[in-house]
Parts: C-alpha cells; sequence; structure tokens
C-alpha cells in the first residue's frame, strides 16, 4: 500500500489531545472500535486523541455513506463496513482524517470521551484460527515439550503451522477469564484427575482481522492476503499447559486453548501500519512459491507485557517486537487459503506467540520462566504462572515519525467454576 | 427424552407417502430444513413423505407461533428457533404432527414437493468441532500414522479427543467438492512441493446440532449437554491424507480438512431419535465423573457408503452404526465445555469417522484400503483413494416400529484450481 495524504506526518487535528507528542491516537491512526456510552446502544467509532469519533452517528446524519443507501455503522460490529473492501476502507478513512484535520475541521461532530466509554468486542469473529510464527517460540516451546532434539517440527520451516482455534470466547480487554477445569496428569501419575489449571499462562500475539474473504476452492496468493486484511489488534491467547500437554496428541491443542482469547478493542487499520512495514528474518530454507512475499508484511511494533497481581502495581515482564515473526500474516493467510478453504469477513487470524532472541524478549511465561522452573519477579512475589486475581496488560506501539499506539489487551484471572 | 404421542408407531398422516414401507419421513420423523422452489426464497420446512411442509408459510400465516410477537423461520436458516430451546422444539413438533396426522390433519397446509425443491445449508454452523470417537478408527489410523505401538494416544480412553475444524467450508449435500492443493512430502523427498492432492478421502460421520449453548465460564453435565442437541445429520469430513500427514505435527489438522465439510440438508432431531438410544460399548477404562452418563446417549443408527465414479453407478463400500461410537455427543460437548469454552446455537459437532469392529465396516478409504495398499472395488474399476469425478454418498437409517431415515448426504470431486 503506498503512502497517501492519511500518512503524512505534519498533518494536525483540531483535537489538541491528538496532537500531545506520545498521544496512541494522533489523525494518522484513527483505530476502528465499537463502544458504548450512557445510553448503552453499541455504536462504531474511531479514536482520536482522549476522544472517540461517533461513525454510527455520521452516517445516520450523512456525513460519511461508506455503502450508498444502506447503513454499515447500525449492527453494533465492525463487520458490515470491513464487507466492504480495501478501497472503501480507504476512503472511508481519508474522509474523516479531512473531518478532523486542524485546516479543514468540522468543530460541531459527534465526540464521546473515550474516558467515559464502554468498549465493546469490535468484530463478530466469525471463524478464530491461531498460527504458531514465531520461531524463538517454537523452538523454546518444542524444547520443553519434545526435547532439544526434535525442538522444531519438520515442517515448521517450509509453512506457517496453525491450528483453528475457538471462536465463541473471543472477547474484549477488560473481560474476567475464568480459570478453566481440564484434565491433569503429570508424567508419572497412573491417570489423570478433574480439576483447575495449575499452569495458567498467557501468550503475547497480534491478531490480524479479514475484512473480506475468498471463495471455496479459491486460493489466494500473498498480495491478495494483504488486501484481504482490515487491521490488527493485540492478542492474549490464554493458554493451560498442563492440560495443553496432557491433551495436545495428536490433534493438537483443544480445551487447554478454548476457555478465552482476548483481543485490544482498537482495530488499527492496514494502512495506518503502512509506514511500519518491515522485511522479515532471513529465510533458513527456500519457502514454496505460493508463499513468496512481493513486498515485506512485517510490522516493526513495539510490544510488552504487564503483569499486576491482584491490589499491586504492574510490572513489565517482557519486551519484544512483531518484527521478529518468521510468517507474515499474509503467508499465514495465504497457506490458509491454500487448500481452497474460504475465508470470510471476521475471521481473526492469530501470530502465535510473538518472542524474541533473548530471554527477557519472550511472550509467554511457559518460556519467561522455562516452565515454572525460573519465577518472574512481579510486586509483591514471584509468578511461575498465574494466580487468581492476577491482571496481564499486552500492549503495542509503531513509532517513527509519529506513534500508533494499539489499545491496551487486558484480562483478569478469576477463580476456577465448581466442577459440573 | 421420554417417548410421547410423537413416537407412536401407529400414528399415520393423511399425507399417502409418509405411510408407505420404508419412507424415511414418515409422521414420527418430521426432520427440519431449508429449501427453495421456484421463487428460490428460502424457507424452513419439514419432511413428511415425499412432500415438505412450508414452516416459513405456517408461521407467516398464524398457524404455528414459536415465538410469540415475533418471525423466527424467516432468516433462511433454523438458528433463530433452535435458539428457543428444547420445550419449544417439542411443542412445535408436536403442533406439527397434530397437522399432518390423518385423525386431525388440516388439508390445506402449504405443502411443496421434494422432487422440485432446492435443498440448502440448513444452519448457519457457528463453529465447527471434530471429534475422534471411534474406538476403531483411531486404532486403525494410529497403527498407520504411528505404528501399533502407539496406536490409541494414552488420553485417547480418558477424554473425547477432538479439534476444532472450519466452519467456513461446511456445505449442504450436492456442492462439489474442490480437490484441494496442499505441501506434499513423501518420507523419503528433501522438501516438499506443492500440489494437488493424491490421497482424497472421505469420512463417514454423524453430526450433532446444537440449539442452544452454555454460558462462557460454565461447563455443563453430560445431561445438560443431551438437551442442548436439536438434532443430527450425517457429515463428510473430506480429508487428504497426504496433506495431512506431513502438517499435522504438532498442532493437529489443519489445511487437509479445511477444504469441505459436507452434511445432510435433513436434520433429523434428537426428540425423534429418542427410541433408537441404545448403551455404548463397554469402557475399558473408567471415566472421569464429569464424563458419566446417567442414561445411553448412542444412537442405533445403521449407516452405508456408496462410492459412484463418474458415468458409473453407485457401488456400497462400506456398512457399519453409529452404535460403535465410544463416546457419545453428550459426552463429547460435556468434555467440550469444560474448560468453560462457550457452545453456541449453530455449532456442529462431527462424531469422528465411524469404523465398526470388521474390515467392511469402516468409515474412510484410509482404513477400507489401508492406506491404499488394498484397493476397494467399484463400478469401472478400483480405487485407492478418490478420483475426480467420483461421486461419494452417504446414507443413515434408524429401523424399529418405523423408519426415521437421514436424507443422503452426498458431494463430487471437482479437479483441483490451478495454484495461485
Amino acid at each position: 500500500m503506498s503512502l497517501n495524504a492519511t500518512h503524512d506526518p505534519g498533518r494536525r487535528s483540531w483535537i489538541d489531545s491528538a496532537n500531545a507528542p506520545g498521544c496512541d491516537y494522533p489523525i494518522q491512526n484513527l483505530p476502528w472500535g465499537v463502544f458504548s456510552d450512557s445510553d448503552g446502544t453499541r455504536r462504531v467509532g474511531v479514536a482520536i486523541g482522549d476522544l472517540i469519533l461517533d461513525v454510527t452517528a455520521l452516517e445516520a446524519a450523512g456525513i460519511v455513506e461508506p455503502a450508498p443507501g444502506r447503513r454499515v455503522f447500525g449492527e453494533g460490529f465492525l463487520n458490515p463496513f470491513m464487507a466492504l473492501g480495501p478501497a472503501v476502507w480507504s476512503a472511508t478513512r481519508a474522509a474523516l482524517a479531512d473531518l478532523l484535520d486542524a485546516r479543514t475541521g468540522d468543530r460541531a461532530l459527534p465526540l464521546v470521551a473515550q474516558k467515559g466509554a464502554t468498549m465493546h468486542l469490535p468484530i463478530f469473529a466469525r471463524s478464530y484460527t491461531d498460527f504458531y510464527a514465531s520461531r524463538e517460540h517454537a523452538t523454546n516451546v518444542g524444547t520443553m515439550f519434545r526435547g532439544a532434539d526434535n525442538a522444531l517440527p519438520p515442517n515448521w520451516l517450509h509453512m506457517p503451522i496453525g491450528y483453528n482455534g475457538r471462536a465463541s470466547t473471543v472477547v474484549v480487554s477488560g473481560t474476567g477469564i475464568r480459570r478453566p477445569l481440564g484434565q491433569l496428569k503429570a508424567a508419572d501419575d497412573p491417570v489423570p484427575r478433574l480439576g483447575p489449571s495449575q499452569k495458567l499462562d498467557f501468550e503475547l500475539e497480534l491478531g490480524a482481522i479479514l475484512g473480506t474473504g475468498n471463495a471455496m476452492g479459491a486460493p489466494v496468493t500473498t498480495v491478495q492476503a494483504w488486501e484481504m486484511i482490515f487491521g490488527f489488534v493485540l492478542l492474549n491467547d490464554w493458554s493451560a499447559r498442563d492440560v495443553q500437554v496432557w491433551e495436545y496428541q495428536p490433534l493438537g491443542p483443544f480445551q487447554s486453548k478454548a476457555f478465552g482469547t482476548t483481543i485490544s478493542p482498537w482495530v488499527v487499520t492496514r494502512e495506518a501500519l503502512a509506514p511500519f512495514v518491515v522485511a522479515p528474518p532471513e529465510r533458513a530454507l527456500p519457502l514454496l512459491p505460493y508463499l513468496h512475499e512481493t513486498a515485506p508484511h512485517n510490522l516493526d511494533l513495539a510490544l510488552e507485557i504487564d503483569l499486576a497481581p491482584q491490589g499491586q502495581g504492574p510490572t513489565t515482564i517482557a519486551r519484544t517486537n512483531a518484527r521478529h515473526l518468521y510468517y507474515s500474516a499474509a503467508q499465514q493467510i495465504a497457506h490458509h487459503a491454500i487448500s481452497g478453504c474460504a475465508m470470510e469477513t471476521g475471521d481473526l487470524i492469530g501470530s502465535g506467540t510473538i518472542s524474541g532472541p533473548t530471554p527477557d524478549s519472550r511472550g509467554a511465561l511457559l518460556e519467561l520462566t522455562w516452565n515454572g522452573r525460573d519465577p518472574v519477579t512481579v510486586a509483591g512475589g514471584t509468578r511461575s504462572f498465574l494466580q487468581d486475581g492476577d491482571s496481564v496488560t499486552l500492549r503495542g506501539w509503531c513509532e517513527g515519525a509519529y506513534r500508533l499506539g494499539f489499545g491496551p489487551c487486558e484480562g483478569t484471572i478469576l477463580p476456577a467454576p465448581e466442577a459440573p
């Protein structure tokens, strides 16, 4: 995607908070979300400074009209708008930027304070797929689960490995996550028992949200795949490691990852991220042509993980960057569709845990503590895995001529339910 | 579920074809589907004899009214009706049976011929999960993929093993299935290549359709799980074995099963199947309490597989019965929700391939031909795996004081697309 006026670093908004240094939501960002204020109705908006521009109200007033003759912002999800495709996304983004521009702005726009708004899940998550695209993560987990000699599976350097996740439990930042029950069996236990997971973990990921899809039976190129992406969110793929290790052979993770997946509330558009695209890591082996990229699609996106025990302040326990991912979202989607699998509006594609090359850049407690052996220090104690009341917050931002912030992706662990 | 007047074997309809011996759709069946005729509008109906009773029209006329004050049959899917729950399903079934009963029937009902109608996907498949519940199938496949010593994974006798499938490619019987492209690598190939699958297979399964769900974080008992099931369909989980064997470690099947899943058009209700519930196979090991059943939930459902090469007649290549399944749908759903995973209206739960104890009762070519070693004989030749133009039809029925037929579940293989 070529740069245009919406990427102009000199552009300023008539909303002062959007021009403040370090603001996550300058006029160059304009991420999309779904919010409600006191009247409770879900509305679509874009973040600008410390405010939200109510796009549902703009459409009702005829100020923006992405689909002439019908409303696409009235359903409380971005899906109807996303289905209109990249040309409409881009034109609408340009129109909103013009409305907010210091030179051309209309100061009588429907704006609400972010502070008083409740954020909701921005999309109907049609399907959720989770990949495994960090070589460092795959190597670390493989070493722990299968030994150093079998760490990286033989297929890993040839294809983006992924699995279908559970869309029904994709929730927005701020939703409590109940500790899961599951079958637990230590290596020397004769039989499993049912109990609350004792190895509850997070996974730091980036989520790509598909705006458009492909027909069943019709694979796509990486170029087409990239154009299907509406935007990105931060994603926490909560994981129960003790459940996982007992259940995952031979058909993959199931209940160990089915109880909750948290995403950040603001969808940062692919178009906004265009200035922060960077080359991927060097290829260890040649890829098959359907995975070739004619332009890079990795993102230079700084990431960090905060952990706050109940009643304690947060400690940043890891810092990394999405640029480390071995496979881009475009490659993942091209692989996802190679069989003829239909991708659809609202599909959520998790990158897989993002781990960097250093021990403090790992994206899960499993790796940070090496399966509990080396606990991390947090306010008031240490953690091998998550305890009830722990709050985990993922943060992410691109920094260049300006800053593009992602909203925080937070979840707090609630106690396990009673067995049924 | 206790038996009631809708199960009365003496009951007859004023529609003669429903009373014919061997009819799949007597008044005791009343399976639900979505159809259109010449005007193209999708409508909800139930099959009766060789006709379809147009329930969308009945609702519009005020003759049935499952949700007073609003329409639930106007959206072209069963989901809004299914979401109303078991008491409404049962009352509506009883009302429809009364309308069709020889003693009380109204002969001025909106009926259309099945012959001239087009059947559509009856549900919006919210999510699709596929299990692996036949001990014989798991043992056969495990022997081929991992050797006889590791055939049945250590967890298999303790939990229903399953994985999340792809909902976007669930299609109705009669939809063509395009041969998938995928990464192929024989054991002695140095690197994989991209190509059309050379080991394309079917899997004979039963699909449970959830009418209602559970809240995230709230597991359910097997009794509750059974009550969440609206009905059952036949299901063909098309599989590319060569893609599968290269991709499935460590995160499970992905593109090898993402290109298509076919279901039969008529949803036979759980209530209609109540007289055909039978005990499961003997347990080899005790199950954890959350998987205990206070009543059996296996189904005595005869199944067969027909294969017809292009331009040739069908050959029945296997016969089996769903009663062989080691885990019931109720146990699968209770396990699916044990982590707090939310189940939802429209979820489709595949049983896993249904194989019986004898070589001619195996539910996939992989097993029937022992990975191609022993081809099966069909009209005009033999088959190790499927060829382009082959048509596979699954059939199923319960037989007792009357017969409950499932609609045929058919798919024909189309040639692979060009590489993207």
